[in-house]
């Protein structure tokens, strides 16, 4: 192997050949004219030897599409293999077959890297489960499946970055360490210096006072929401909660924005509604072969529904509407549905069912259920407050926003009934000076691409499926 | 402040009123063309009352330069002042003035949140030093230079995925928690569930095994560059060190690439320069005020040295070449300059200094000094590995990379000499399945932002200055 490279880079450097231009896959593959000195380079997904001829297929990565390599059989050599790492040199011409727009005719075929198939645990031409391939976190990315995952993944991010910077928006890089422990949206993970936590849990802690891995950006968005008016950020998230579930995990991803100068959640909502809809387009337009191998293979049906959902507007009911539609449905729940209790799995299942299967909104959840920083909407007997919840099918709560409590006394008072004052002087301090009416919301990455592309597991939707292998967790 | 809110909303919903466009201040400040009807919401920079005339100026953080807004002096009210947050609807005029292209004449004046003026830590007109401000974690984005600074580390971050965006990298989000305390990278970060941490050190972890706060990425690009050749991740990145330093934080940003089928270390280089020079000209040419302000105020003369570099080639220097240089120095070092050892802080400076003060790629270090994932240059006596840092002006070590080991017997080798083949199992078996030569890079984004404004202290680029309050940690 040594050898064999050695001899490629001194070939390379070898004045008499002529340089070739390097293209990824993707570019050779959607090149519109024929070339003549062509380079490219990846990993062999196929190889079928004829007696007059060597058909190869290539894949880098680009593209879930593989370039055809025609090469004479001569080429062809013991360690060319399904895996293999190559740099293929020749002609790229019109393919004769309908199926793909060019082939590559290969003048040499260098093996960079042989690949031991007989421990490789992908198989040529399997189609290999979610399930089988998650064994594998380092290799899996090699599969069809996670390949497309990871372009596709890659594509909302970028979509999630461009839509905010579109609208005016300013990226926040909140903090990721906090002391922020009170807002009671789960559990935390605590953190020291790796030392220190060997010790003792008494001793001084690292930053003086406990620390936390952050559970949400938005008191810190909040901040910034007060000088920019339109901020976001898109990071990491942290819930000490049982991993095993299909639809949690430790580590995830979340979009978080807050605007000022709100008038009322509606605003709130559009921002929602349009973010969803602006990604999934950008997504189904910039990767359709990625997208459409979930659709086929995955989670048939999908596409017709997520098309469907793009083209209406999401539907919107309150809470208290929430729980009449339940009280009043056929089916008997394990939790009984009741004005003031927190709506479950089993009822956010049932709402979605009862609107046509499509994203809803629901508003105007009670004062009681929900953190001190919603805005009272001082209505009553039935107590609410301006939060919203984004369900959707299949997946649940893929959003949760409100509007912030910008009105110093109703804020004042509220903490000083959670005994929270102290801690959060700071955020009542934002309230005295230059105050609006302001709010948010946060979606959470991995459901959302649970949903857009029916994953079960959303283990099988980010890039290292932790927990699993222990060095690479 | 509640019924000036209710009264300002009421009003809005009475359909008497016209409707006027909403616009940001840099777009108003932007128009081509006077407009009717223009409403501009945001905080109140200056008040400025004249017998015949009332000024303002409006700033809504769009923008580092504020709107003004001219009235007639009864529409001035007590509330009106430095802090306080306003919408104003009237029509967008040609100024008179050449500092501006457009003003407001203002119909209408709400103030939608007073500020208790007498306990706002910023005052009217005064440039507030960083160190005075960074004592309001939660206000000092209100303030001309934390503006600017976070209106240019969010078109930074943009350039950056722009980058590699368009050179067909695919974004990767490494995991931030992870197992892997093996690269000696730094001091680590230990977690647990906050319930456990509290009791016991001795208890089972969460994860199973002890997890940590990842101090790079890189291993885990690693394995990606292996499925899809060019790969990049931006995240956050920790070190359990001393935070106390001017240039060093416990949470950072940085951004690594790598890429596969690389010819030499010439092919990493390339891209961190041209990462450097892409995204800085994006900052320099999409918010040049912003800029000018440090330029201006913090580091007189960085402008004119940042446009030299971006002009020129980095300068390329072996280690070795390097000590030489330090050797044959007139000064003498803290730190006795000899092949084998560490550069020093000192060395750097001196290095960066022999230069032209100008970025100087710094190649081939010894051996030895390097973690074991490093490719041998294969060299003697003077043993080297192909790994390169980037060492900048004033800021030190900008960039670190490396061409990575993809030789299956020699890391074979190396592993087993430091008795970590059990650990590295997994990156073992990459390099036996289509193993290609790859390298790669990161650049602590701090840093970079640190480099280019010429700020002194390196928690003046964060968006929050953590450990100073605890409640925003």
């Amino acid at each position: 192997m040594l050898g064999a490279l050695g001899a490629w880079r001194a070939l390379r450097r070898c004045a008499s050949l002529p340089r070739a231009v390097r293209l990824r896959v993707r570019e050779a593959l959607g090149a519109r004219q024929p070339a003549d000195a062509v380079r490219v380079q990846g990993w062999v997904r196929s190889v079928r030897s004829h007696k007059e001829v060597l058909f190869l297929h290539i894949n880098d990565g680009s593209s879930l599409e593989s370039l055809q390599v025609v090469a004479d059989p001569s080429l062809e050599k013991r360690d060319l293999t399904f895996g293999s790492a190559v740099e293929v040199q020749g002609k790229l011409v019109k393919s004769p077959h309908k199926m793909q727009n060019m082939e590559l005719q290969a003048e040499t075929i260098h093996v960079v890297g042989p690949c031991d198939i007989w421990s490789f645990p992908l198989k040529a031409k399997e189609r290999h489960p979610l399930e089988y391939v998650r064994q594998f976190p380092h290799l899996r990315c090699r599969s069809n499946t996670l390949g497309a995952l990871l372009r596709i993944r890659n594509e909302a991010t970028a979509g999630i970055h461009s839509f905010f910077q579109d609208n005016g928006y300013v990226h926040i890089h909140t903090p990721i360490i906090t002391s922020n422990d009170c807002e009671g949206a789960g559990d935390l993970f605590q953190i020291e210096a790796s030392r220190e936590a060997k010790e003792s849990a008494e001793k001084t802690h690292f930053f003086n006072v406990p620390a936390f891995l952050t559970v949400s950006g938005q008191l810190h968005l909040e901040v910034m929401a007060g000088a920019f008016t339109h901020v976001f950020t898109f990071g990491p998230t942290f819930r000490a909660e049982n991993s095993q579930s299909r639809r949690h995990l430790a580590e995830f991803y979340m979009v978080e924005a807050e605007l000022s100068f709100t008038e009322s959640l509606h605003d709130i909502m559009q921002v929602m509604e349009d973010l969803f809809k602006t990604v999934t387009s950008t997504v189904l337009s910039k990767c359709p072969r990625d997208v459409e191998l979930f659709h086929k293979y995955i989670a048939p049906a999908q596409k017709g529904r997520l098309e469907q959902i793009l083209k209406h507007k999401f539907m919107i009911i309150s809470y208290s509407e929430a729980v009449e539609i339940l009280k009043q449905a056929p089916q008997t729940f394990t939790f009984k549905p009741e004005w003031g209790c927190d709506l479950q799995t089993e009822h956010e299942k049932y709402l979605v069912k009862h609107c046509g299967e499509i994203p809803v909104f629901v508003i105007n959840y009670p004062y009681d259920l929900k953190p001190f920083y919603m805005r009272d909407n001082e209505d009553g007997p039935q107590h609410t407050v301006a939060a919203v919840d984004l369900l959707v099918p299949g997946v649940g709560e893929l959003c949760g926003g409100s509007l912030r409590e910008e009105r110093l006394p109703f804020l004042e008072s509220r903490l000083q009934r959670l005994g929270l004052t102290d801690a959060y002087q700071w955020y009542l301090d934002l309230r005295k000076f230059g105050s609006v009416p302001h709010g948010g919301f946060g979606m959470g990455f991995e459901r959302y691409l649970q949903y857009v592309l029916g994953v079960d597991n959303i283990k099988d939707v980010i890039p290292f499926p932790r927990f699993s292998h222990s060095c690479l967790l």
